[in-house]
């Protein structure tokens, strides 16, 4: 019988996670879904034949709903996941955990006295399968030992709702995971660098130079009105070489005297197989017993980060990034 | 209820199909599968859960079987592929359809006779995001109207039981199908050339010069001995520029005075999304009733095009492609 | 004392040829320049304080000048070598040779008449750094013994005075002379294909395939009408792998959607190297006293494949290459 | 008459200096060299047919050198220029001006002085062609209001008399000077991290985060060890997309499974045109009566902001880069 999910939030993110269980995991099923958007809602769910709910407790709480997926607006987070941790219901919540450290705190520790692992955060490029090459590749010692990691996050446009204190928490938060998943090394300090305009409500972009604990160095550059389409890069530095991502297959074209490629303007696009894998293997988890993938700890580290990177980017200063002790139940 | 698939030969390609299947193809589930050699289908049908037939036929005939997939040594298509026809099983069949072109026209005669569309043939290159993306471009004159296609079809050793006129209804069959699909244009002529090297048995590399109906010209070549990897590479050339394939997503390294991308030595991997697409659309196909890729007849015409390209190996001249009638049945 | 140039037609390829003479060989100055546009001669010759001319036949009898630059039309190449030849100037005449075999031949028997190699012929591609790595490559066998060679050739526009033969015998000519170089390997047989459009004078692209006398397989795209710039690209392919030329150095874009890399639109700057260091060479092997370039003999031996590919255009079908005994003059 | 170069040190650059003005400089001779190495001094000298020098003093004063091109190790910088000063001889030197700020104040003083432009520093990237096209494309606007530029610069290598402060004075130096030549806006501020490490003497590799005047924001990795090669990066990020630097011409090979191309492990190869642009400039500005290029301003310029560099290194802090008045000299 398929693991039956019913989903919070049904923006692109949902949306798109509703397509891809429908059309790549053969061991889940989308029952219901909540969204305020009542037509969003319907439209979703007629194409998979679940049922529109009127609240997103309503789907918590159905006896019909195996796990849910939440992909509400972030400041709706913690209270979703908290609720989701009440019911005993597994949860694969959208990047970030919640808008504060304090919050991510408030939720591993309910995780925590609940005594189970229920959540899972949507840290999908853990899931794609160049990234986790890279991963191999560094451990392996391809490259030598690593010193520097180079990393690149350009949007087209700046969602409407975007902050400048958002930009860390919701685009940058990606590398804060997965740069210390990459090379296993937690990150040690932050200085985040966005000159104030003074004509600009929003300080972007921003640069990052973070510093781990094993004495690595870390750029970040973050650009939510890159303008010219969606490019996400990573470059390891090693002893003896470097390894990168390389730019997603498609078609080149030379025509108007360029030769070029198209950047996808969707990270829905960009990252389809890593959006796939990191659904079928969070249903296979669950059919199993437990989430495995990126917990609620992990969120947690990821906010810790963010939270320092938010304070340097107010004071100009670096900012240590805390390194608490890993609750056994994360072990 | 999943549709039942039975599989016929459990070689590299069978294999990758039932893992396609089991892990991306909600829909099916592979109940049995044959091979001569029992170890491998016994291994095969130990991951999902399905029992080794003793027999093709047993697989053919067997009431829980609702579609089969043809992945036996290419001298077996035929037989297997008028017996499904026979039985009134759907199947789908590894390129080529036949070993020749007088084999091709006997199941387009069985399947016509019978009425009903059966067989699709495992041409997955009409699946590839990219190659789909390609045809589009070409539809929409993105680069003008198209002169010239260079293709390339590199594998990096030679299958054991590879041969001379081999590389043409094995290797090249997939652009004497793709090719005509991506400009919407038959083909209409073609040379092969491959020098005979004194002690080699197998005349590899082979080049071919393609005329279409249209006047276009079409280079092709294949190389199964080529050493480096395997590599697939297609670009069109119009008056007003040009597109190709860019390569697989992945890793780049620099490292040991080089800059470089490795190149997959996998043609499973290479077009890991076109396998999927194939056979997610396959099975959604026979569930709304009839499959609706590449037909019989698109085997038949690829057919058409490798048996020229033999008689032209041998003759060294160019000689024309047979444009036969289309039966009502294909339109 | 510096070698002092005349120089025969002023067209884009004489002008560009002043200016690299001026700017990067010490050893040489353009001292007097005709054309019959009496305007452009004397714009060049102000640039470098020569003196306008007023007949080809003036520079070439002039004793100030000690060496012939011809860059007049293709046309005029032969009666203007023949005398250079007469007069025992050393002259360096742009590709083609002369307009045919016949021509080159005669050219050929008027320079081994005088008993002393005088002409050096325009061929540049071999003094481009990546083909002469190119070239060592094959020679040390970097890809393993050489089966094919893939060319392509693009204008943006024809030229003004093209023809279905000119394509043959202005532009392929350059492949027709480097691929023999590449791989010490003499071309045996040519088929050139361009499928006649009836509303079209002329016939572009021209797809040739090419045997060599050591069995390799040749495929040259000339494509004079190709829109999007000047793309000159070179693959060999061996038993071991396969080296390509890179596009030019400059600078890659991301923008509007696009990651792309100027096309150049211009064989003087996509070959600058090479023409800086043809003429540097050109000259110091006339102060040395004979010129070691490209020989009349190339030139001669180019114009035999050119000539068969002209006949193949027409004829439709495969013809050999002449391969006449090379006179001790050449050895 | 050519102009007659005196050359003070013969290491790798000095040599490389010598080859070039005698290959690609039609207006200049080298007439004579020091080395205390003086099998250098001997071998360059015979080369081009010039006297080996028995000090530097020598050639400085000597009546027949009309400018002295200096590429002495970095210590000796000040003296040597100051004393081509004092004699009123043109004098080209190699980057960095000095190793100190100080002493390149006294540089310019010492010239401010004198009321004439006499020296030009070693910054060749400012010939470039690709770094030339990407001022230009800056200026343009083309990527709309440049947010970011990001630099890499690596040596397969350290030289062996590299040092922590060095990497900033020696390689660094040329971020330092080309990224405000590039957007026209000064250097306000710089962070350089090297987390040390305990068993290492040489803290390498080092990452500066600098921000302009105007309030852009600067990457830098210098990594002197980087093992794989030579290998400079330069992108420009701005509001409508971005621009960068491609890799040097040259060949593509597939081969091993690696599809690659060779990275050039010699900053003379890697930045030839602009070595040869450099060189040509400057002896034709010579001519011209006084140089134009890299000013000992544009020297002193970097080397205050190298010096904010190494304070940042020592001090783990923001450093701020002194922007002091423009003497008239240099206007």
């Amino acid at each position: 019988m398929p693991v039956r999910v019913g989903l919070i939030g049904v923006g692109d993110m949902g949306a798109a996670h509703v397509r891809t269980l429908s059309t790549w995991v053969p061991t889940a099923s989308v029952v219901t879904a909540y969204d305020p958007d009542t037509d969003r809602a319907t439209a979703v769910c007629g194409e998979v034949g679940g049922r529109v709910a009127g609240s997103a407790t309503e789907i918590i709480e159905a006896g019909d709903v195996d796990a849910v997926l939440v992909a509400a607006p972030d400041p709706l987070h913690e209270e979703l996941v908290l609720a989701c941790i009440a019911a005993g219901k597994p949860t694969l919540c959208e990047k970030p955990l919640t808008t504060s450290a304090e919050g991510s705190q408030r939720v591993v520790d309910a995780e925590v006295a609940g005594g189970r692992r229920l959540v899972q955060v949507g840290f999908m490029r853990r899931y794609d399968p160049a990234y986790v090459q890279l991963r191999q590749l560094c451990a392996d010692g391809a490259v030598g030992d690593v010193r520097v990691v180079h990393c690149i996050h350009r949007n087209a446009r700046a969602h409407p709702a975007a902050s400048s204190d958002g930009i860390i928490f919701n685009s940058m938060i990606h590398e804060l995971d997965a740069v210390p998943w990459l090379l296993d090394d937690p990150l040690a300090a932050i200085t985040v660098h966005a000159p104030g305009l003074p004509d600009r409500a929003l300080r972007d972009p921003q640069v990052a130079l973070i510093e781990t604990a094993g004495g690595r160095l870390v750029t970040v550059e973050v650009f939510v009105n890159a303008g010219y389409g969606y490019d996400v890069q990573c470059e390891v530095v090693g002893e003896r070489g470097t390894a990168r991502l390389t730019p997603p297959y498609g078609l080149g074209l030379r025509r108007d005297g360029v030769d070029g490629v198209a950047v996808i303007d969707d990270f829905v696009a960009r990252f389809r197989d890593a959006y796939r894998i990191e659904l079928s293997a969070w249903v296979a988890s669950l059919v199993a017993g437990t989430p495995t993938g990126p917990s609620a700890w992990d969120g947690h580290r990821a906010n810790l980060a963010a939270s320092a990177g938010v304070e340097s980017l107010h004071t100009y200063g670096r900012v240590a990034i805390p390194h608490p002790d890993r609750p056994a139940l994360y072990r």
